[in-house]
Formats: C-alpha cells, sequence, structure tokens
C-alpha cells in the first residue's frame, strides 16, 4: 500500500485549526500539526493541541517554542485589556488590538520550513476572512502572495518537486458553517478552546472569540460544548 | 533634531551583514540589529555579532531563539559534513547542502514582526546572488515576491503607512566589491565570522565560506584581518 501523501497543519487548539486538521484527514493526507509556543499567556492553548493530537492520532506533531513578546505590541502577548462584550459588527471595524504582529507570516514561515524538510508542499492554515476580517493576514490576497513567495524561497518549489500549497479550507465560510463541517467530519468541539482571556474554570465566554463561537453554535442549534466558567 | 528613522538590520556576525549594517548607517537609519540563534553549531557567530552591535552603538540588538534543528535537512544545523577545499565553480553548482529550509523567509519573518512594532517598514538583509546563487532564497525574485507579501501582511503595510521595503544593497555585488564598500564605510572586517566550520584558534580557511571570503580579500589586495586557525 503506498504511503499517504504528507501534509503539515497549523494546529493552535482552536476550533478552526481543529475542523482544518479534520478536513486534512478527509483528504487522506498523513497529518504533521506544528503549533506554537509564542508567548501567548495561555498554556491551556497547547495542552488543547497535544490532546487534538492525540485523538487525531497524527503522525506528528511539534510544538515550536518562539518569543513574539521580545516585539511587544498585541493584547495576546502583553499587557493591552482583551475587549469584552462587542457587538460583531464592532469586531470586524479596523484591525483589532488582539493582532499579532506579522503573526501568520512568521507561523507559516515555521511551517514551509518543516514541510520543505518532509519533502511535502501542502500546508493547512485555517484562516477565514468572513467573520474577523480585521487581520490583514487572514485574507485571501496575503495567502496567494504567500504561496508565490514561498514557491520562489524553498529548494523543493524552485526545483518543482514539491510546489507549495497553502491550503486554506475555511477562507469563505462563516463560523457556523465552519462547525457544521466540523460536525460532519466527526469534530469533538469539546477539546478546542478559543479563548482570548480563559479563567480556570473555562471560557470567558465574553471576549471577541467567544461571541463569534457561541453564535456559530447558535446557528447550528447546538450548544457549545467546550467548557465555559459561567453559563454563557 | 528629529530623530533618525528607524531600520531592521539581520545581523549574523558574518562579512555580509556587518557590510550591511555599515551601509544602513550611512543612510542615517538608527539601527535595530537582529541576531538569530537557530540550532547553528557556533556560539561564536552570535558572540561576533553581539561585537558588532557595540561597536556600531546600535539602537537595539536582539538575538531572538530558535530551533530550526526540529526540522532537520542542513549541514549547519545537523551532522551533515562541511564541504572543504572546493573550486568556487563547484560553489556555484545547484543548492548546497548547508541550505537551511526556508531559512531567509524564517528571519524576514521575525524582522518583519519587529519592524511593524517598531512603526518602520525598512528591513537590510545582506543577501547576495552573485557568489553564491545556490541558494534560492538569496535571489531578487524571492526578495521582490517577500516584499510584496509583507506587504499585505502587515498592519501598517496594508494602511501604508510604512510601506515595507527589504533593502538587499550588496545583491547584485561580489565579494571583493563587499569587501571595498565595507572597507570605505570603515568595517572592521576582525571582528567577523564567516566560517561554517571554525576551530577554538579561528576559522578553518578551507570550507565554501572562507574560500570565497579569502579570495574576495585577495582581489582588494588586502590580507583578511580576520583569526585563521592556520595560515590559509
Amino acid at each position: 500500500m503506498p504511503s499517504s501523501p504528507r501534509c503539515v497543519v497549523l494546529l493552535s487548539g482552536g476550533l478552526d485549526s481543529t475542523t482544518t486538521l479534520a478536513l486534512a484527514r478527509s483528504q487522506g493526507f498523513a497529518l504533521h500539526a506544528i503549533t506554537f509556543r509564542y508567548g501567548q499567556r495561555h498554556e491551556n492553548e497547547i495542552d488543547a493541541a497535544r490532546r487534538i493530537a492525540d485523538v487525531f492520532q497524527v503522525a506528528e506533531h511539534i510544538v515550536v517554542d518562539l518569543d513574539l513578546r521580545q516585539f511587544g505590541g498585541s493584547a495576546l502577548t502583553s499587557d493591552i485589556a482583551v475587549p469584552k462584550r462587542r457587538a460583531v459588527e464592532e469586531m470586524s471595524n479596523g484591525i483589532p488590538v488582539t493582532y499579532v504582529p506579522a503573526r501568520n507570516t512568521v507561523f507559516l514561515s515555521f511551517a514551509l520550513a518543516w514541510a520543505e524538510t518532509l519533502k511535502t508542499g501542502d500546508i493547512f492554515i485555517g484562516v477565514n476572512a468572513v467573520d474577523y476580517s480585521g487581520y490583514p493576514d487572514c485574507r485571501p490576497e496575503y495567502i496567494a502572495a504567500y504561496q508565490q513567495m514561498a514557491n520562489l524561497a524553498t529548494k523543493t518549489g524552485v526545483e518543482r518537486t514539491c510546489p507549495v500549497q497553502i491550503r486554506t479550507p475555511l477562507l469563505d465560510l462563516t463560523k457556523a458553517e465552519i462547525i457544521a463541517l466540523g460536525l460532519e467530519h466527526g469534530v469533538d468541539y469539546s477539546l478546542t478552546t478559543s479563548c482570548y482571556d480563559p479563567l480556570p474554570t473555562g471560557a470567558c465566554g465574553s471576549c471577541d472569540a467567544c461571541l463569534l463561537r457561541l453564535r456559530g453554535f447558535a446557528e447550528n442549534n447546538r450548544p457549545d460544548p467546550a467548557p465555559y466558567a459561567q453559563q454563557p
């Protein structure tokens, strides 16, 4: 039996990246998951990524340490307050304070280095341009430019032995559509964590990420199975 | 007096990046130097970068830890032998084993994150397409694609407040021309280290990097002031 083609999947432990992992699996790829410990405040994201990698029986899971705190500039990596209880319309208005400078560019670059070593060009990332359009590095034009650059950057891209494909299966989906797709593919969302400001007993239920996620489940007429610190 | 515009300079401690630092200084930039401890085998590169940053009185110097060894795949970060005593023509033939997967892409991505935080778009990198054309990520088409991607990746690029410019003043110069230019700008090359395989008492004098460097000084009718383990 020929072995499955490999792919690299960026896995944060959140809802989007876990759905992306399930979609990569459904396409027959051997899964090589990469998670970043990047100075985000919550080790529970790393724990969630490890649990998810276990449940999916990935071929390999690596956790890369990198310290974006050296650069400052974001609510997720420094002491700027996480906004709470905002209307969804307000979230999409401009670039959010939770934006981490060049984050996806840094993450994709590590994924690219690993992919080249694994002799694959397939990289999955769960970016999404619909619900949260404030991040410049979640837009289709950014992804296209990244892919073009990547094919000039690597030996295997230049030689066309493993052309780089940045695969973004969630790009045009709403949060509700992502959840519906994940449920179809058997994702257990109780394993995932999305909250920007979790409490010891669960997600806060009021940051942008919690609100978007809760709305997505509500639109599917399903309760969110993830633990919340208080009934959202 | 208005303060100088800032720039980020990738500083490895080698001849090319040090010349680039001198050129950035000559253009009136405040220098923010970034060095990577990336699992390369030689801490002396980091020491050289620190000395050079001191001598240039940079505004800031950060050393970023990242472990590319997790990915394997290069003589500079694993146990593949460094080639010795090759003819220069042979060096340019194909992609060398010292190629590190996606290295410049990873490095530029950190520089980009820092640049955005510093509110500048100017990033200097001492890549050079002439003497050592085997690295895909040292070619002008790669740099152009990186810059285009970067301007879609960042808040300040998208808003055009700090358009990203990847500045490559050495791109079309031979090693001899780089050295001549550096000497004009007062670079003390005894501070720099280029060797892929240094001994405790100095550079090996026979790896590709030593041979290219020695030829560059010879073409300038100058001795290389850097320490060598034996008379090259």
